[in-house]
């Protein structure tokens, strides 16, 4: 049951991760072809949120290793 | 059952904490593009409002490591 | 059996959550984008906003807790 | 299946609250932004329909902490 | 199994609850914002609507705690 | 069984009702604000409208309450 | 399973029937707002409309009756 | 497992006919209200349309009669 | 066995040609409000449409009386 | 297990069917209501392709017949 | 178990290739009737389109023959 | 359980490949049908694409075939 | 379950490479057709893009034939 | 149950990276048809995207290979 575990936290984890990612990565492209001379800043804002996101599937993530040996 | 438990768990708070994070973040970007003056005020409103957001999921990565064992 | 009903409960909240406060913060930085002159008035709205959505999920991250061991 | 049925309560009230908070306050954030002069009545509207709102949940969360031991 | 068809039953209630004032109250709230001189009229509406449509949350719940004990 | 079966009863009863009530009343509203002289017409069948609407779900009520026990 | 089938054919019922008559009315209530001068014709149409979409629901209700002690 | 065969063909015949006949009656109703000088013309059509929809979930509460004691 | 696949077919009979059914009579019913002078040649269209849309349900429901005794 | 088979592709094919059919027919009758010149042009594409549309569907009944026995 | 893996292919044949096919017979006519000169282009590129298309769900449907006795 | 698997690997196939091709040939339909004088350009990458995209479902049917024995 | 688990794996690659490559591709198409002069540079991007996209499918591929004999 | 987990796990990696690639590709490709002048700029960023998206899906193939024998 816990390899299952794993597998379903896994799961959510790229799907939540995917969905942000996706999103703020993609309107940082929309703006920067709409503004060019923001470009450095902007990158700057989609790493910082990047980052943010990232926080909770890393979590996730280490949930899924602890339970796939229970 | 534990197991089971804390995937779904984790799996609940990165879909939550990626959803909105993904759209905080995603609307933050396009507004410093839209208006540039405003970088500073809306990147302090972002770090507020993602530190808000992720005061649940935090809780429920909390609730999967406590019913990991049980 | 209350280990998985903990884990729905937690996976309740972060959803419910996540979804009112990221819609909430999403449109209050849109809204300082367009109106500086209101930063404020919108984020003092926010926050009561937060603090009012917050008040079930936390109760259910109670339930959560309580049911933990059942 | 007590505990299950606690989770699956709480899990339906904080969705339930979640949207219909979500909704209610984003729109009075934007409202806000609109009309600036019209602050104290939006505001005590949206604190009358947070409490009609939260009704059902508040009773959803009572089922939830009374199903706990069955 | 009496327990999880309470559970049932006061998930609806909220979801079904929640959905529809939700849309109601926002409405109001944007309405509210257009056309101020008519706020003590839409408030009204707003009161009886809500009033006709946690009838049926209401009879939910009531069956929630009728089911709870068989 | 017949306990669950109450409860789907319930859960279908509210949903159905909520979003075809959410619906109306939102609309109703919305029509008032536009339009303040038709407020009566509107109102009227508004309640006629409720009134239709709610039938059915009444008699899944009714449907909920005899299979309580089976 | 008999009082399970009753209660998923009561559940389908409510959320047909919600479905049909929440648009319908819906359309009717903003029709009449635009069109004051045909509020007659529509209103009539209406009770038609209504009348014929709840011939459906009213046979799965019949069917909700009768495998009820099965 | 007949009767919650019986259930899910009437729970479809429901869903079916109301998406339809809400779809159809709701379309009616706006274009009466467009051109009032068709009245008579576009409910014929809704009659008939409503009568070729209502074939089949008819059919389906047959067989949802004929299953009822299998 | 054979009455639940009975109900499946009668299902997706009534909810796939309910969804067909419904478009094209609601377009129909669009098509001839703007355009009355050919309502003869749409009406004409939509009755071979429907009969060519509910010649697959025909089959289903062929399939869930043959299956309905195995 | 066959009639359950059997149900499944039946249900298949008519949602398959019912989607596509639904589609074209709906598009060909609004083609025609705008330009009413090529009504034999456009119904002839129309034959066309729901013939091909309903090849595989068939198939599927095909299917549905060979594994009823099963 | 050969037969319901034969009715799950067959299923997923007619949606998959219902999707395709309805979308691209849709916009066929649609393109038709806008630009008449260009029926024989369009009507080619329309064959090559749903012969493409009809690859893998005829592999599917070549699946569930060999499946259904296994 | 072999059948079973190749049963949803053809599923998923079917569907993966209808989606992504029936988006790629309609959009090269409609814009055929904007500028006829890119047909052999547009026709070119359309097969292009509809290669790429069938080189994943092929895998997934070769998948089907070797579990389908197991 | 080694067989089955092969499916869900390949299920999975074919319908997120086909999410992918579909909408790449889709609007790869539509960008040439407004912009002739730049079909080198588009084309070019696409491959790219369709070869980033299908690295984790073909990862899924290679699990899902590592998966197979357990 | 491992071989079932790790299917679980790379059909969320497939799914997760496929949605954000895929939006982000396409909407590089659409603002590379817009301004010409930033192609560079665009594919590097689109480069740096699509690696810090595809972080979080190897981290769950990684698990995919893990539980495998698990």
């Amino acid at each position: 049951m816990g390899a299952l575990a794993a597998g379903i936290a896994a799961f959510g984890a790229t799907v939540g991760a995917g969905f942000a990612n996706g999103m703020v990565i993609t309107k940082t492209v929309e703006s920067m072809a709409r503004q060019p001379e923001m470009i450095g800043e902007l990158r700057t804002t989609m790493f910082i949120g990047v980052g943010l996101i990232e926080a909770i599937p890393i979590l996730a993530i280490v949930v899924s290793f602890l339970v796939m040996n229970k």
